[in-house]
C-alpha cells in the first residue's frame, strides 16, 4: 500500500480500502490530522452554548453551525443525523461525520449514571448517506467509561466502529470516563487509559479531554494518552470559550509538544458572529492542517477576509 | 423545488418528497402552521380531564373527540392508534396523527422516572394506513428530558422520526423535561433547550410548554426556543383549560410575539359541549391559520354556528 | 356493513373482518356481551384459590376448570396456553380465550411492582391455535396500570391488540392499576380511567375492578367506567366467592344500572362441585347473554340439572 | 390414541406425535414415571456437592457423572449442554435432557433474587441434538416463583416449553418458589402452588421441593401438589445426601402415597464411589419404575454387581 | 478418531472436526498445553499496567504487545478485535484469540457489581477473521460469577463456545467470581467451582485465578480445581508483575504439581523491554509446550538472544 500518514484498519475489507483511504484523506486532507469541527452540543448542552451572555445572536439558531461549516475551513462538521437531515439539502458541500448518540446534561449522576445510547443502526447512517448524496464520511460515539453502563456503550462502540470500517467510513469516539466513580475528568492516567481504550475499540481518532495538572492545562502531559493511544489519532476537546489567542496556543502546544493528531472544537468556534466563527475555525485548521504558527494563525484571525 | 412554507427534511427520500409535501400542506393547510387537536389525554392523564365538575358529559365518551375532529375545522387529529382504530371507520374524514407513545399520571416520580415507549412499531402504523384507507399524515412521539430513561426515548424518537420521514411522513415531537432531576417545566432556557433538541432529532413540529416568568405565561420567552428550533417549528401546548379569550389571545400572541407556527390543543376544546367545543377548535383555527385577530376569533367563538 | 352489537376495529383488515364478526358472535352469542369463565387463577393465586376450607376437592384438579367449561354455557374460557395444550385433546368443544401473560401473587410490591410479561409471541398462539384445531377465539393479557413497569405492558398490550386484530380475533383486556403507588383499586374514577385506557389500546372488552364507595360496591359507579370506555365493553371482575344471590344480583345491577357488557368470573364459578359450578355459570350466563332477571337466575342456580 | 400413562400436550403437532410418545417412553420405560438423574450441581452448587468431606474421590470429575450415567439404570440425566458436548463422543449410550439454564449460588438474595436464563436457543438444543446424534429426549428449565425476576423466567419456561413440544420433545420444569419474598421454600401449600403453575407452563413434569410439616418431610403432603399439578407429574428433588435406606424409603411414600411421578435424584446418587453410585441408582430406578418394594430395592442397593 | 492430547466436543459438527484439531494442535503445538499471552489488559486495567515507574517506555505504546507476540514463542496472543483490526496487517504471523468482551475497573463493585458483554457478535469475528485472512484460532471471553449480572454473562458465554465450536474454533473462558457477594476470590474451593462451571459451558479452556493458602499461593491446591474441570485445560493467570525466577517455578509447579495444561500471562511479559519480554515469553513458552525444567527455563531467560 501507498504510504500513508494513518494506518488502514484491518476490518476494512479490500473491496472498501480504496473508499477508507479516500474518505480519511478527504477530511484529513492528506496529513493525517483532523479539524473536526464539533457541533452536538443543542443535545449535549441544551440551549446553554447557544444563547444567553456574551453569545452573539448568531448562536441561536442552528443553522449558523451549517453557515460557518460550509464556509470555513474545517476537516468534518460532526452532529446528529436528524440536524444534517434538517439542513442538509442547503448545505450539500459540507464534510459530515454523524454523531450517532447524544444525551442531555439534565440528569445528575446521582440520579442516574451518564448513558447515551445509540439513535439510529449503523444501516440507518448508511442508507441515509446513500439517500442524500451528502459526504458523510464517518461516525462519531461517545463512550462514558466508568459510568454504570458503561457497558452498554463499550458495547455499541465496538460494534459500530467495526461497521463504520466495514462501509469503508472514518470512525472516531469521545472517550469520557464520567459518573459517581470518576474524581478527576482531567487526570493525565485516566485521559491516556480512555485513549487506549479507543485504541482497543478499533477507532480511528479519539477525542479526549484535556489533562489539568496543578489545576493548569498540560500539552506535555498529553504524550502519555497519545503513546496510550498508538495508531489510533488523539484529538483534544475544545471545551469552553477562551480567550482566542490562548486557545490557539494551547492547540498548537497539544499538537506540537503533545504530540495530538487534530482537535474537536466547537464553543470556541461557534460562539462567534459568522464572520469571527469563520475566521476561528480557519485559524485552527491553518495549525492543525497547514502547520501554521500560532502567529501566523492569530493573522488568519485578524485579517482573514470572510 | 418550489417555495415552501416548510424545509423538506434530506431524509425524506426522493421518491417519497411529493408525499412530504402534499402531507405537510394538507395539515398546514399550505400555511406551514398546525393547528393540531392533542387527545391523547385518556390515557396521559387518565378520565380526570373527561370526567368531573365542569366537564360537560360531552366529553364523558371518547367518540366526542371524533365527533369535535370530524366537524371542526382542524389541522390534524393526534390520538392513539387503538383509539383510531375503534372509531376510524364512521370518521373517515379526520386528518389523523399517530401519537405511538403514550403512558399514564399514576406513578410518582420518586418511584420511577417518566418513561414512554412506542407502543407500536413504526411498520405497523404504515400497515395500519394503508389498509385502513384513513388519512394518517404523520406520526408524535413524547420524549421526557432529563429522565433517568432520557436515553430510550431519544432512540427511539430519533428512529421513529427517520422512519416517519422515511415514508414521507410528518413527524411531531412532545418535548417535555420532567422528572426527578427537573426544578421548573416552564423555564423559557429549558424549553428553548428541549425546541433544540427536536431539531436535533429531526422534527418537522415539537411541542412545548409555555413559558412562565413570575408566574405569568410569557409569549416574548418562546423567542428563545424558537431560534433555538431552527426550522423545526414550535407548537404550544394548550394546557389546563382556561377563560377561551384568554386562551386565544395567549394563542395569537405565541404566533405573533414568539413567532411559533402552531398550537396543540385538546383540553380548551374538548371539555366543552360539542357545540362549543367545534366553535373553540374553528376560533383556534382562525388564528392559527387563517391569521385572524383575535377579535376575529372571538367572533366565531360566539357565532359560528355547527 | 350488518347492524351489530359490537364495533369492528379498523385494524381488522378486510379478508379478516369476517371472521372477527363470526370470533365476536360465537363468543357473545350475538348479544355483544361477553360471558368470560376466567381461569388464570392457577398462576395468579396460585394455590390459593383451589384448595383448603370451603373449597370442594373438585376444584383441587385444573381439569375442574375445562368440566365446567366443558359442560356450562358460557361465552369463553380464558387460561394460559399450556394448560389449555394439556387438556385441550379432551375438550375440543369450549370455546377458549389465551390469556397471554401470567404472574404470582408472591412478590409484594415493596420488593417488585407488578409485572407481567407475554409468555408467547401472538405467531405462536396462531400457530397453536391452527395446529391443535381448537377453538381459539381471542386473547386475553392484564395491564398493571401505575406499576413502574407499567410501559413494558403498554406496549405489549398495544401490540397484542393490534395483532389480534390482525388475525381477527378478540382482544380482552385486564386494565388493573396496582402497585406502590396506587392507594385504592377500587375508586371508580381510576376504574374509568383504566377503562378508558384499555379503548384507547383497541380492546374489545376490558376487565376491571368494582367500584367500591364507602365499603360497598356501586353498580351506579360503574357508569363512569363505561363511558369511559366507549365502545369497549366493560366487564367487572368476579373476585373472591360471594353468597351466589348476592352475587347475581350484583352482576345484573353492574349490567342494567352500570351498563356493562359482561362479566369475568372465576372463583364464584369453580369453587364448587362440578355440579354447583356449572349452575352458577349457567345462572350468570343467564343474566348475562340471555336477558334473565334475577330470579330467573336463581331458579337456574337452584334447579338446573347437569 | 392408543392407551398411554401419560397425556400428549396438544400443542405437539400432528406430524410428531409419534415422536413425543416415543420420547416419552423411552425415558419413563413406558410407564409413565420418570427417574430423572440430576447433574447441573456443577453449576448450581460449584464444587460444594463434588469435593471434600465424605465425598468419595470418584465424584471430583464431571465423567463421574457419566460414568453413573451410562452404567446404571435411569430414565434421563439432565445436565448442560456444554457438559454433554464435551463428553458426550465417549458416552452415547446415555439418555440425555438438556438443563437449558443454570446459575450459580454464589449472590445472596439481598444482593440479587435469584435470576437464571437460558443459555442457548432452543434451535441450538435441536441443532445439537440432530448434529451430536445424541439420544436427547428432553430440555429443562428452572423457574424460581416469587424473585423479582419472575417475569423473565415464567416467559422463558413458556416458550421453551412449547418449542419442545413443537419438536416433541419432553420438558422438565424445576419450580422453586425463592427468593427474598419467600419464607419456606417446603411450605407443602406453596410447593402445590409451583406444581400447579407448571401446569399451566403446559409441562411434562415438574421437579419439586419436598414438603416439610414440624421439621418432618411428608409425603402426605405431597398430595395436594399432585392434584395443583394435574396431568403434570410431579418429581420430589433429591436433595442433600441422605441415609440411603431412608431416602428409598421416602422416594417409595413420595410415589405411592404422595402419588409423584418419579423423581429428580443427584447427590445421593453422584456423591459415592462409582460402585454405590450406580447400585444407590438402580435402586432408584427398582422403585420409580420396576414398582419395586422398598425392600426389594435395598437389596438392590447392597447386592447389585456392577 | 486418533490419539490427542484434548477432546473434541461433541458441538464441533462433523465437518468442522479436522479444523477445531488443527486450531488446537496450532496453538497448544500438539501438546494440548497452552501459552496464552494475555493482552487485554489496556481496557481491563486502562494505562496501568503500560505507564509508568518500573514499567519500560517500550510497554507504554500498544504495538508493543504485537512485537512481542511476533517475536517470542506463544501459543497465542488474546486481545479485542479492535486492536488486532488496528495492527494485523503489519502482524499477520501472530497467532490471535479474540478476546470478546471487556470491561474497564473503573466502577467499584458498590456503585457496579462487575458486568462485561460482548462487543461483538460471533458472526462479527468469523466474518472479520475471513475478510482479513489472519490467523485466528479462537475466541476468549471473561464470566463474573457470583455478580448480579452473573445470568448475562452465562448465557453470553454459553452461546459463544456453542458458536466457536460450531465453527472449528477453540474457546477460552476467564472464569472470575467477583464483586460485592465474593470475599476470597483465591479460595482454592471457589477457584475450583468456577473451574467446573467452565467445563459444564463447554470451554476448551479456562483461565483462573491461582489459590492462595495463608497468603501463598498454592500449586497443589490446584488440584480440586483441575480435577473439577474435567477435560477442560486450566490455565493460571499470570497476574501482577513478580521476580521472574519466582514466577517460572510457580508456573512449573502449577503444571507439575497442581496439573493445570497452560498459562495466561500478560504483564509479566509485556512490562519489560521487548528484548527481555521476548526472553521472558520464551522461557514461559519452554516450560508450558517445551517441557523444560526451572533452570533450562531460566537460561533461556538470561541467554537468548532475541
Amino acid at each position: 500500500m501507498e504510504n500513508l500518514s494513518f494506518s488502514v484498519p484491518l476490518d476494512v475489507p479490500e473491496e472498501r480500502k480504496e473508499d477508507f483511504i479516500k474518505n480519511m484523506n478527504e477530511i484529513t486532507k492528506g496529513t493525517g490530522r483532523l479539524m473536526l469541527f464539533a457541533g452536538d452540543q443543542k443535545v449535549e448542552h441544551l440551549n446553554d452554548d447557544f444563547y444567553g451572555e456574551n453569545i452573539p445572536i448568531d448562536d441561536s439558531q442552528p443553522e449558523h453551525l451549517f453557515r460557518v461549516a460550509s464556509i470555513a475551513k474545517i476537516g468534518v462538521f460532526a452532529t446528529q443525523l436528524g440536524l444534517i437531515a434538517r439542513y442538509g439539502e442547503k448545505y450539500p458541500n459540507v464534510p459530515y461525520l454523524v454523531k450517532i448518540n447524544s444525551k442531555t446534561n439534565l440528569t445528575p449522576y446521582e440520579i442516574r449514571d451518564p448513558v447515551s445510547l445509540a439513535w439510529y443502526s449503523f444501516e440507518d447512517v448508511v442508507d441515509f448517506k446513500e439517500k442524500s448524496g451528502l459526504k458523510i464520511y464517518g461516525i462519531g460515539y461517545t463512550v462514558y467509561l466508568g459510568s454504570e453502563f458503561e457497558h452498554l456503550m463499550l458495547k455499541e462502540a465496538a460494534s459500530l466502529v467495526h461497521a463504520a470500517h466495514s462501509e469503508g467510513m472514518v470512525a472516531v469516539l469521545w472517550m469520557y470516563p464520567k459518573g459517581k466513580a470518576i474524581k478527576n475528568e482531567h487526570d493525565p492516567h485516566l485521559i491516556a487509559g480512555a485513549a487506549g481504550v479507543a485504541n482497543c475499540l478499533g477507532a480511528d481518532f479519539v477525542k479526549v479531554k484535556v489533562p489539568i495538572i496543578n489545576g493548569k492545562k498540560s500539552a506535555e502531559a498529553l504524550r502519555e494518552a497519545v503513546l496510550a493511544a498508538g495508531n489510533t489519532g488523539v484529538l483534544c476537546e475544545g471545551g469552553k470559550k477562551e480567550n482566542p489567542e490562548e486557545f490557539l496556543r494551547e492547540l498548537y502546544e497539544q499538537i506540537h509538544i503533545g504530540g495530538t493528531r487534530g482537535n474537536g472544537t466547537g464553543r470556541n468556534i461557534h460562539q462567534n458572529t459568522i464572520e469571527d466563527a469563520v475566521r476561528m475555525a480557519n485559524a485552527i485548521y491553518a495549525i492543525t492542517i497547514e502547520n501554521k504558527t500560532v502567529d501566523e494563525a492569530l493573522t488568519i484571525l485578524r485579517e482573514s477576509p470572510v
